[in-house]
């Protein structure tokens, strides 16, 4: 199937009954490359007709297109030409999951984190005015992206438009996981509410509000305030009532409904917003039950759904998420905060014990923080549970409404480090960073499974704010033998040589002991210390080592630019002045996808490129 | 006047006359206390009113009331008790401008950004029920602050609540400057249109556009698009369709009527959202006629409205703002951008002399950036101009959206460094290390306005993201008989000495200069460095400097931790092992308000505290 990829001519030609083979050989090839390779299905299979009707009704790469958050792009990718990279899908040096600009001209705006796209489009379109270009600017955003404040600081200037702007509302009724919020409330009513009967409730809603000022109509609304609740609100005000013009809803998966959606907008002069509705997964039964499920995906066995290979033990996610279901049962003041990643981050099991303690505040990680500090003022003990690349969304929040009044608030940072596949916009590599210098802040990284839960308990006990780090994929069990309890700003010797001292933060401590058993092999006797907390330091420590230690290797799994190795680097001079100092870590550039391993290689930070360094006499 | 400040019961038991009575002395107070001392007026003397009705209808502190921005909370201030707290306004050591937990049990949570008190409030709200609470939660949040996303993004989580939340829409039809975007068009719309007339045009906007799915709706749409914008909205339907109940609009400077509309929505089980009208600068003729010119005051004199000192010469912001007016005329691609700051940020010239050109997307940062890496993408050179402290917002999408694809966005950094009076929230004191420690982006920190305008000049030629980072107030004209062009990542040698080495990062020349000369009168000549990049470091100086110092000092207006100072360390530590180090700047806190001179030598950033430390022999 699929034997030809059609050129775009090719498929403005194509009559209904060809786009619908068209898609659906489409599907099988996504499903089989997918399958293969893992990647995002769900999403992807939920926009094929989509594209296609993008390509029958605009001129793409001369027409700009931009896709939200990026995970729904691989029609556009086979479309522009870019078949073979599905075999090499999401590998090192193989194709991007994402929109790449260096990839192809169709790639205008690299995506991956949410609700960036009407912006982006926005500066296009402006662009274009200034410069007297004739083409046409795009945004797909899907409703979920639709909750990030970004999205709507985007759509509140747009609003304000005079030229041709269209903006593609993708609503698949989900984010990554359920949507929520007002806004998704919203669409369901556009969704679910029969056309005359909507706008009679619309204008009987309308009728019996007259809006007289003041205490005469305050009286009425209060009194009227269980009814309220029951009007279905008329389609498309919410966008009409911020300036732009609705046009929908229209079925996302006819091409030819679509297109002619797409063609009446081209021609207004304002910003157009056309609702789209999709499903998530479509064409493939086990990803149309399960979307959240088949979001991104190992390679898996087509015909029965399931992952190719078992996890090899509990994720750092999962015992993250097993430590807050067992917490909650005794502390009645925990607190579970997503954005629109429950499952993702191992909240799950907290979210069905205790659904009156965890919230889902939608793709908005500014308001999951700000939110947690409002609950920490008030003596909740929030704990939010966020990717550490999307944790970047809300640094302001962190240092001006949680670490400036001191407030407790826990950071659950998952995927802190090399995320491998998901690649450069995912890497989760600037956390030690920017969390490391707001003051009152305490980040600490964990090993291993069982001082990643004694971290969490340290956290919740601190009364400061605190964050815990750690990286994606499986928990090692490695040290648990020899565990020594995490005290507050202390670190562990896990082992005391001299000469060289490898210093390890977190999830590094497995390449760490492997460096020290080769320089062991070759007669060193390194001393390795995991340094458990990169904020504070433990400089006593440091101190320690000073006297019999002429090399100190720091080791951690992110930017050394600003990072905990740097921190410590800064230390040791003064204390050991003179002594070499090799910080191994990310290098100043963004970081590639593949798999994590090779990544980390490629960045040196594997034990024989670290050995080597070490033997390296010049500096 | 004010002689004597009522308590809340007697607030209570005033009718209506002595009400009046009493808003009129405040209003005489406040302007007596902020002609002497500065601070923020016109947002005060729009909120009398609205304070004494929230102590009306509500029990502070038992309830909670949330001050968004925190720039209009001074009655608040003076009728909970700290009246004598206005003879030290903003002073260090005095009454903080902004609401502080610290200060009083009635300031439930900090605020001086903007957009966060629906959030906050939202905790606040949850952590009562799930505690059986009984208190009125109550955030008040301007309509520039509506546009910013994290309020929407709360907003849209609080549509969902189905408990008491009242949030107070302070709609005095500006932020800081004018008002822009959609909200704002749809707040004008419902200020101005008539009751009666009104609903009818909603109503024949309705029932012109039946719902009718698909084609016949899109032709239709398009046929009446030139109707559709002098069609005036409904009131409240934005945020009813949200999931908000609406109140209003009632009048801000009636205190009896918002006390009923206060009392009336504490009854109601959700979120409901009081649009409240103020007038900023109200009841002070010079502060209504220009609400922004009175927003942050100097001290002034009352009679003429006109400050008791003038500025001493340009600032950094005038030096920017005409550098851009100057530059937009030969280079046609120049874009402005702020979000709602243009007269702050120094922008006023360029927006008169190209207003196609400048673009003030309201308080919306994040917006603000990406809204620029569209404009990069498509070939323009923007220029992002906000003040330090505020970009911290758009940290992510300086990350994802522009060094990320490595586009040239400059960030022209304002109040960068100790802001003064303002205090903690305003600091501009981390962007040096947040910017630092991204890939692909350069940071330079000018020390006069000669390099102020070539930094500015190397970052629009220099084709990658770049960011130019100064302070508050006037920019000196230091160093300016001997000036040295500005080269790509090259330091300027000053003064060449031995022995001790002066690093000195942008405003910080002028310490750094007293502080050499301080050391050559003790017989030390140390060699002073205007370091001008921060990012990269000129390795290549620091190697030539190696050989004959044993003593580096880094001078940044900025936090040492994760700083310039600690990565030129980290170089130098590589380069001349054994070195002494030492790193002036700001040390691991959160720094309070006061004069800035005042606050620096509170922080040792003063020649004589670096004197002393040179001096100390001991680490």
């Amino acid at each position: 199937m699929l034997e030809h990829i059609p050129r775009a001519e090719e498929i403005r030609s194509m009559d209904k009954n060809e786009l619908d083979a068209l898609a659906g050989e489409i599907r099988g090839f996504l499903l089989d490359k997918v399958s293969k390779k893992g990647g995002h299905l769900a999403s992807n299979l939920g926009t094929v007709e989509l594209t296609l009707a993008l390509f029958r009704a605009f001129d793409p790469p001369k027409d700009k297109v931009i896709w939200d958050v990026g995970h729904q792009c691989y029609t556009w990718k086979l479309l522009s030409g870019r078949e073979k990279g599905f075999d090499t899908l999401r590998d090192l040096g193989g194709m991007s999951g994402f929109p790449k600009r260096k990839e192809s001209p169709y790639d205008v705006f690299n995506t991956g984190h949410s609700s960036t796209s009407v912006s982006a489009g926005l500066g296009m379109v402006r662009a274009r005015d200034l410069t007297g270009g004739r083409y046409s600017v795009v945004s797909v955003i899907g409703d979920g992206s639709m909750t990030g404040g970004l999205a709507f600081e985007a759509l509140n200037d747009a609003a304000q438009l005079k030229t041709n702007f269209i903006v593609i509302l993708n609503d698949n009724t989900m984010s990554i996981a359920k949507n929520v919020g007002g806004m998704s409330r919203y669409l369901t009513g556009i969704r679910t509410a029969g056309g005359y009967n909507r706008i009679k409730l619309a204008v009987k809603r309308l009728l019996s509000r007259l809006p007289v000022i003041g205490e005469n109509m305050i009286e009425r609304i209060s009194n009227a305030k269980d009814s309220i609740k029951e009007i279905v609100v008329p389609s498309g005000m919410f966008f009409e009532n911020m300036g732009l013009t609705y046009l929908g809803p229209v079925d996302g998966h006819n091409v030819i409904q679509m297109e002619k959606a797409f063609r009446a907008a081209r021609d207004l002069q304002k910003c157009v917003l056309i609702h789209v509705k999709t499903k998530k997964g479509k064409g493939y039964p086990p990803a149309e039950r399960h979307p959240d499920a088949f979001h991104g995906v190992e390679p898996f066995d087509v015909r029965t759904g399931k992952p190719l290979k078992k996890a090899a033990g509990k994720s750092w996610s999962e015992v993250f998420g097993d430590f807050m279901a067992e917490k909650g049962k005794t502390e009645k003041k925990l607190i579970g905060i997503t954005a629109a990643m429950s499952g993702n981050v191992g909240l799950r099991k907290f979210e069905f014990a205790f659904p009156k303690r965890f919230f889902d505040v939608g793709i908005a990680e500014q308001h999951a923080v700000t939110f947690a500090a409002g609950l920490a003022a008030s003596g909740m003990k929030p704990v939010v549970a966020v990717f550490s690349s999307f944790l970047q969304r809300a640094y302001d929040e962190i240092v001006h409404d949680v670490c400036m009044q001191d407030l407790p608030v826990v950071f659950a940072v998952d995927r802190a480090g090399i995320v491998g596949r998901d690649g450069e916009t995912h890497q989760g590599v600037f956390d030690l960073s920017y969390l490391g210098n707001i003051p009152n802040m305490t980040v600490m990284a964990p090993m291993n499974a069982e001082e990643l839960r004694e971290m969490l308990e340290l956290a919740l006990q601190l009364g400061h704010p605190a964050a815990v780090r750690y990286p994606r994929g499986t928990a090692p069990e490695s040290f648990m033998d020899r565990h020594v309890p995490v005290v507050y700003g202390k670190a562990e010797v896990l082992h005391r040589g001299s000469g060289i001292a490898l210093l390890s933060f977190g999830d590094m401590a497995d390449i760490a002991e492997e460096t020290r058993l080769k320089l062991l092999g070759e007669g060193k006797d390194a001393t390795l210390v995991n340094m458990r907390f990169a904020k504070p330091l433990d400089e006593e420590c440091l101190r320690d080592l000073a006297p019999d230690h002429h090399t100190f290797v720091t080791l951690e799994n992110g930017v050394i630019s600003g990072g905990a190795g740097e921190k410590a680097g800064a230390v040791i001079s003064a204390l050991a002045p003179g002594a070499r100092l090799i910080h191994v870590g990310v290098p100043d550039l963004f970081v590639t996808h593949g798999n994590t391993d090779e990544v980390m290689r490629l960045l040196g930070m594997d034990a024989d490129t670290i050995v080597k360094r070490i033997n390296t006499t010049e500096k």
